[in-house]
């Protein structure tokens, strides 16, 4: 029962993603998300970049999942503050305190007007460009060793729109991060630089 | 002829993402790229996030595109120096001189690691993570209205493996980014900040 509980909370947690929400400023209103006390980082936006990603889905009979688009799209941005991209670039583990993490995700569109212009560029190559169409929402990791003892270190947030999420949705950042304990609970790789 | 002759360029311009190339270290070697003379960039790594985006093809009989895997695809971002981004910001065009646009291109791949621990928090969803499996290219525009004035204000430049592109490639940027004229002939558009 409580597996599948927390599956509910956190299939809950990704169906924002399929309903378009408005782009918002980015500007804190000082709610602080709960558990971890985390208020929304103001200049988030400003940090650098540790990789990108895209999240797909749909293959499913969840229709918690599955709304008025076919599937579930997100492009996703992993940006990080001083700390946490000089720990990336060094191959620090783990992370010093002060590291932090956002997680911007985006509904994913196609996009009609690059298309067409890459028909001209490059006939018969049949390219499809997709691009952000609208802000889904945005997660941070926090570390603070000592604070977040016993959620490895870490402390977790999830905003919507700047508005802080539920308690049962940030009682699963953690589980779900603890497959990747030998990277200090992070998923994401840094990026190459091309 | 000419029209084939471009496409035939631009092809074997993108058919280099298919291949899997090395990561390098962003450091620029000095050698300028053919046309505009502009070498690559130090620091580009750093600059902030304009947005993200996607391209993916291979619904095609042409060759020069379809490598060894079933099709094209890149996971992108789309990062500007300080004065680009704050003309992002302010959406003022055109850009103004000094405003630099870097597009860094990955090779995309399906992350299984992250399949799996997908398919534990969000069981039946058929959620699916791709990310950047090594770097492609990277690409510039640097705004100069002067010197560039015979290319909308725009030079160009692409760089693989730190070493710059043919002459031939180059010749192609500003024929392409022509449409986006109306938007001084850049394609990306600033993402919302969730």
């Amino acid at each position: 029962m409580k597996r599948i509980a927390f599956a509910l909370v956190a299939a809950a947690a990704l169906a924002g993603a399929v309903v378009t929400t408005a782009p918002v400023s980015g500007q804190s209103d000082g709610e602080a998300a709960p558990i971890y006390g985390i208020k929304l980082p103001q200049g988030y936006r400003d940090w650098r970049l540790i990789s990108v990603s895209e999240l797909a889905g749909g293959k499913s009979d969840n229709t918690a999942l599955v709304g008025a688009r076919m599937a579930l799209e997100q492009l996703r941005a992993q940006l990080g503050n001083d700390i946490a991209i000089q720990a990336f670039r060094d191959g620090k583990l783990p992370f010093p305190d002060g590291a932090m993490i956002a997680a911007l995700h985006w509904k994913e569109v196609s996009s009609d007007e690059n298309d067409k212009i890459l028909a001209v560029g490059f006939p018969g190559a049949g390219l499809r460009s997709s691009v952000p169409q609208s802000a889904v929402n945005v997660q941070f990791m926090v570390k603070d060793a000592k604070k977040y003892a016993a959620t490895g270190g870490w402390g977790f947030a999830d905003f919507t729109g700047g508005k802080p999420g539920s308690e049962a949705l940030h009682k699963t950042c953690f589980p779900c991060h603890q497959p990747a304990k030998d990277r200090d609970f992070v998923f994401t790789r840094y990026a190459p630089t091309p």
